[in-house]
């Protein structure tokens, strides 16, 4: 039964896929409301397929000529396969198809929450949390689907499958080949999350400004062109770019620690003997990731409320439940797992501390640690952007002295937050690699991401809430529906903020575990910044995060100042458009808003894949080492991941908190003893410091975990290039080494005379896993010591040798 | 006469200060106006006195509990001597002493350059940028003063001098000792700098809160309690910090230098045989230091203006005038002072690369390195925070949609702004040390350093004239005097912006340099961010100044409330302060702020001084090795240094350019095709954004500079106890080394059986300084390749044996 293993994960995910038809087929079965809903929910829905047209067009370029490149790439260099060009493809294509799906059901479930909160609060929570499962577990699904699928296929074509021969280089050229499908995933999520976000805010800016300020039309009037514009930049945005983003998480966590788990097998000597085929380290993580669909689909049922007086904390206590239940099983299953599909203990090199044994069930704690940080950084997270916490608090009160004042606390508290988060993730590396290596840093984050799909259902229902209130103070319904999709938008906009803590959490572990792969794929001793180039390139990649999310803020600008052009046009020139008679043109609004954020997306984009070319190809045409550069290259993806992961969590809790302590306001809150609502100056500067916050909490921040991810898997797609010596490795094997050192040393006196010398022979030899290292040490004036060196190497005895033998056995 | 060179520097610092004392007498003899000029000038006098005192009683308490720690260590470690506390009780009096020399004559010529305006422009800038030059030629001069007699002195008692015997141990702890003295400046610079950017910030806010808002009087009223702590601020903040700041700067920039310079003669084989007492390379930097003094000296001379009517332009280029004859003259005696006093071509041990032959031109192309980059990187400020420069014009733009539009354009142009100055430092470091190795890394610093006395000339003319203009407006002189201060004082922003570039640029190349001396104490084979505890150190340091910016920048705040309420106390309680018949309590407000200040800055401080205390000892109570403590030690230092360097350019440059932005509206800027001015919308916009900015500018981000530097100072003092090695060192010298290596490798066919063997036997023997390496190649089957062996090793022959040899000799 074991040998059938490899096909669980994908059984699982389809299984997995089977139910998300169902909910899905049971969500559109609901009532989706009176005319003049449906009627706004289609224009947000065509205006979403008018998006996504334009995306396609152009995400087509660019995988043809990334293909292109990739397939000259694998004509010139022996260990690339040309298979990786279509596993890229593949994995552009999926990555886009989850997005497009996901956002296609938010659309519709929309319109049919905002008809189930005419009923009841626990029927809206229903359909709107059965749209965020439906794209959930369409999203894990898809990942585990597409990863294992070509894993297998790779798998037989190289190797065979279990009836082949193993060896640990030609899974690595599986593996490597593998790397092109998450390249192509995370190329994608690059765009529609850098993309989407600077749509989202830009369309928002755009119809505010002409709209509210300049027609003096209300929010989300039918009237103005941008309006759909606005809306469906909330799926393009939150929706379809957090979908891209994990569904490239998802799939690169996986791929790293299959890559890790081939050196757990190496280090053993080669191969194992187990019950899998002699993979289990490497169908482990596929394991978790399929069992982690099923866990997450029985944490959605139990998502539920039953009292229709529910308030936030009732709603979020459901949705708590289902999360917490999800990781308890999580863990559960991880040590089923571990200790099932692992040999009871394994050969780890630990680097620069030579070969350790290291047992399962540490490979198990490590797994713990992955799902201890991950809860530990959502809390920080929720402490840091929570309304009615002590952060939140001090940006209301500071807003009592102007915007200046409000921006400033602001900014300090999300600079404040890196320091819980920082040292949760120092430790998370620190513990899960000392408990297992790379391998466990890579199943750290495995666990962590095993729950993807009820995060991504946690996450997707806020959206869907939101959009509903939307449509029903469109159509205008009764207060008390708005009030209870309130409710649920509230507690959104929470698990909003914590899924970008988790979204950076696992971001960071799946960029350090790809970087061991890649230290690894490329054979380096490690990246050593003492050397000048490497250091240089540290700097380097530190400050191209701050670039990237300057140009992301820029961009949300000047793509605002073109749709602002558009709507002025389109209200200047279609007749009858204010009294309703002519029908605005949201699909050209919809087009210049696509264009100009996908336009304004190609330099952020262009940085992200530009210098890791360059650093690698420019210093090769001056005739460069290639494993110099190679070290670069490690200290430049060193630099954007540590970079990336402080500019993330600054920029995302600055702008959580930002954005509540705005929404503070609403409730009233007390300043200097005095209760202030909105309207009142502190509010006003409360609004500017969350305009601030918009493009930080939803264009640059949640792109910085895709620019760390694409980084390092672009490091590891051209590692083989710069090794160049998987050419040898794949057909050699070192069985016996010896080596003598010789070391003659000499005191020098007060005065500078040679004092008493000393030699040490020091012989180290390995044989058949037996390591037997021999050290002789003499004393005396130099000419003694040359003299007994002598007598030693013609083998004859000599007086006064210190002798130290140890024999180290490595056992299987 | 070259064994006299080791007296130059000082005699060099010595005739600079004796310059510095007839400059002082000058200004002094300067008319010093009228009585109420006199006044008013006295309050800011007295104000800086107060603080001074406050300041001092406290910085003395922190340097006894140091000294005591420090000797406590001396007392357990065996490498370090007790020495080392007087030299660090030493470069803080040293340090306090020149920003105390600074803002005395500062606060001196104030009210000297106000008079001296009333006559003429050419006049006013003589005597304010004469203030400027004795702080500038004090500053260095008690710099090279202080480091050198400390050096002659350690050098005398630990080696006896040019007459005792050379050996690199010793002098290893000659300069680890002087690293106290470098210790103890930084640690002041660090109060002096924070505390004195949290001062000057939270009394401007404060001042302003009360005096204008509240009690409805003009700026700089002398009713004000708080207005001349505002005034004492700018003296504390911009002259003394920065004088504080750049004392630190060059200490440490000479004292890395001449620890690189003291690896090269180890590089050499432990001594050299030069002019110089055989320490050539060590004297080297001090001797650039010591001309940069006179160079300085007569680049100042160079400053003047002949013509009355001259406008911001003319003044600015009779700056640059003197600025870059001096780097010109820099330059220049590099040239001489290299090929003077270097070996034609020395050794230097390239991490990773061995020993390579640099010639002495080389170290020179290495400090032209330095002064184009120190250039550049000023350049580069001036492009992003100058008026009327694209930037600028940008951020002014976004400022008529607000104050949200304005901040996120003025954030963005800081995160840009690392672009071009990190690829500037990058190429400086690469190329530095491709030319000669960290040592020309040192001295590109050393070289860029060397007109510190030019450049803070330059820097604190402007707060003078700043404060000139204030007096005479408080002083009710006429509007030409006003109007030729603001000249002055337009000219002084420009250079406040540069000389923030330049410090950053110094810092962090001497970080670098204190890094690589760090390296080399410590005696680690490198700093490896593949080992999972250097990397989470990695991530821990480049949280560090993130958290210092925060929390700089929330002390502000803190401060100014404190403030606020002290002036609002006095208002109710001193009789007749409001009609002037009651006199306020200036000195109380300045204590407020000053106690209020240098409390805020105390978690700051603890921060960087106790992680890197935590990383270094709590291991140790675990037993963890030193060496691996070592290496996360120095993988939280390049933390520190890449992502302070990232924070200090964004912080300074987005400061500077909201600042600029909000005084482009003083003379009108065209906004949408309309000139718009103070008071307009827009402008208030900008005048948000500057609040935001001078925290940013003026508090947090100067202080970068001093975290980094400190930092890696505090490595170099640990850095012998981690070593652990000096003992051993100290006494031997390995002179013979043999090495061979075996190796055999099999090839593993495509159906898993063995196929061709290899082995090769190296053998690498170094004697007197000539390697040999001999390596011989067998194929055959494993059988035959056992057999040949087996054969070489009895001294038989063998057939087909591939022998290549190699023989390398090092001349000297």
């Amino acid at each position: 039964m074991e040998s059938l293993m490899i096909y669980l994960p994908i059984a699982l995910a389809l299984l997995g896929l089977i139910y998300m038809f169902i909910k899905k087929a049971w969500v559109m079965k609901q009532d989706a409301g009176d005319g003049k809903m449906k009627e706004i929910s289609d224009h947000i829905y065509e205006g979403a397929l008018a998006f996504l047209n334009a995306e396609y067009r152009l995400l087509a370029i660019f995988v043809v000529i990334v293909s292109i490149l990739l397939f000259a790439v694998s004509l010139l260099v022996d260990t690339t396969h040309w298979l990786i060009v279509i596993a890229f493809i593949c994995g552009a294509i999926f990555s886009a198809f989850a997005g497009n799906m996901g956002m296609k059901i938010a659309t519709k479930t929309n319109v049919r929450t905002t008809q189930a909160a005419r009923t009841s609060l626990p029927n809206a929570l229903k359909v709107s949390f059965g749209g965020g499962t439906v794209m959930g577990l369409g999203v894990a699904g898809l990942a585990v689907l597409g990863l294992t699928g070509f894993f297998i296929f790779f798998y037989q074509y190289f190797m065979g499958g279990a009836e082949g021969v193993f060896s640990v280089e030609k899974m690595t050229i599986v593996l490597e080949t593998l790397a092109g499908f998450s390249l192509g995933a995370e190329s994608i999520a690059l765009f529609a999350r850098v993309g989407g976000g600077i749509y989202t805010k830009a369309a928002d800016v755009g119809a505010d400004l002409v709209g509210k300020v300049e027609a003096g039309i209300p929010e989300d009037d039918p009237r103005n062109p941008a309006t759909i514009a606005d809306n469906v930049g909330d799926n393009v945005g939150d929706v379809a770019g957090m979908g891209a983003d994990l569904f490239g998480s998802y799939v690169a966590t996986v791929l790293a620690a299959m890559v890790l788990g081939n050196y757990v097998i190496k280090d053993m000597g080669g191969s194992i003997d187990d019950a899998f085929g002699g993979i289990g380290p490497i169908l482990l993580p596929m394991s978790i990731a399929g069992v982690g669909i099923i866990i997450s689909l029985i944490g959605t049922m139990l998502v539920k409320i039953k009292s229709n007086d529910a308030k936030e904390s009732q709603v979020m206590s459901a949705l708590n439940v289902g999360n917490w239940v999800s990781i308890g099983l999580v863990a559960i299953s991880c040590f089923g797992l571990v200790t099932w599909m692992l040999p009871e203990t394994m050969q780890m090199n630990f680097f620069g501390e030579g070969l350790q044994e290291i047992s399962s069930m540490r490979v198990f704690y490590a797994t713990l640690v992955g799902l201890v940080v991950g809860a530990g950084i959502s809390s920080v997270t929720e402490y840091y952007t929570g309304l009615g916490k002590s952060p939140i608090l001090k940006i209301v009160q500071q807003s009592s002295t102007g915007a200046g004042t409000n921006i400033i606390a602001g900014l300090a508290t999300g600079m404040i937050s890196t320091f819980p988060s920082v040292l949760l993730f120092a430790g998370a590396i620190w513990s899960s690699y000392a408990l297992a290596g790379f391998y466990g840093v890579a199943l750290a984050a495995s666990a962590m991401m095993a729950t993807t799909a009820m995060q991504l259902a946690i996450d997707a229902f806020g959206p869907i809430a939101d959009n509903a209130g939307g449509i029903a103070e469109m159509s205008e319904q009764e207060p008390i529906v708005r009030e209870r999709t309130d409710i649920l938008d509230a507690v959104g906009n929470t698990t909003a903020a914590t899924g970008k803590g988790f979204a950076i959490a696992s971001a960071a572990l799946t960029s350090l575990a790809l970087f061991a792969a890649y230290v690894t794929f490329t054979g380096i001793d490690g990246i050593n910044i003492f050397k000048a180039p490497v250091l240089a390139m540290l700097f380097v990649g530190g400050m191209v995060p701050v670039v990237f999310s300057a140009l992301a803020m820029n961009a949300v600008g000047k793509a605002a100042m073109e749709m602002v052009e558009e709507v002025r046009r389109q209200f200047r020139e279609i007749p009858g458009i204010m009294e309703g008679t002519g029908k605005p043109e949201y699909d050209k609004c919809v087009a210049i808003s696509t264009k100009a954020s996908l336009k304004e997306m190609m330099l952020p984009g262009l940085l992200t894949i530009g210098f890791p070319l360059v650093i690698a190809f420019v210093p090769m045409l001056f005739g460069m080492d290639n494993l110099a550069i190679a070290e670069m290259l490690g200290g430049y993806m060193a630099g954007v991941t540590v970079s990336g992961v402080l500019w993330a969590i600054f920029q995302n809790n600055a702008g959580g908190a930002w954005d509540n302590a705005k929404k503070s306001f609403e409730a009233g809150v007390e300043i200097n003893g005095e209760m202030t609502y909105k309207g009142s100056e502190a509010h006003k500067a409360a609004v500017t410091g969350d305009t601030v916050g918009d493009p930080f909490k939803d264009t640059s921040g949640p792109s910085m975990n895709i620019l760390i991810k694409l980084t390092c898997l672009i490091g590891l797609v051209i590692a083989p290039i710069l090794g160049g010596h998987a050419d040898e490795t794949v057909l050699t094997n070192t069985v016996n080494t010896e080596e003598i050192i010789k070391t003659e040393t000499v005191e020098i006196n007060e005065d500078g005379t040679v004092g008493k010398a000393m030699a040490t022979l020091t012989k180290v030899s390995t044989k058949n896993n037996i390591t037997t290292t021999e050290e002789k040490t003499l004393e005396g004036t130099l000419e003694e010591v040359h003299a007994k060196v002598k007598a030693l190497n013609n083998n004859q005895s000599v007086d006064d040798v210190k002798i130290k033998k140890t024999i180290t056995e490595e056992v299987e």
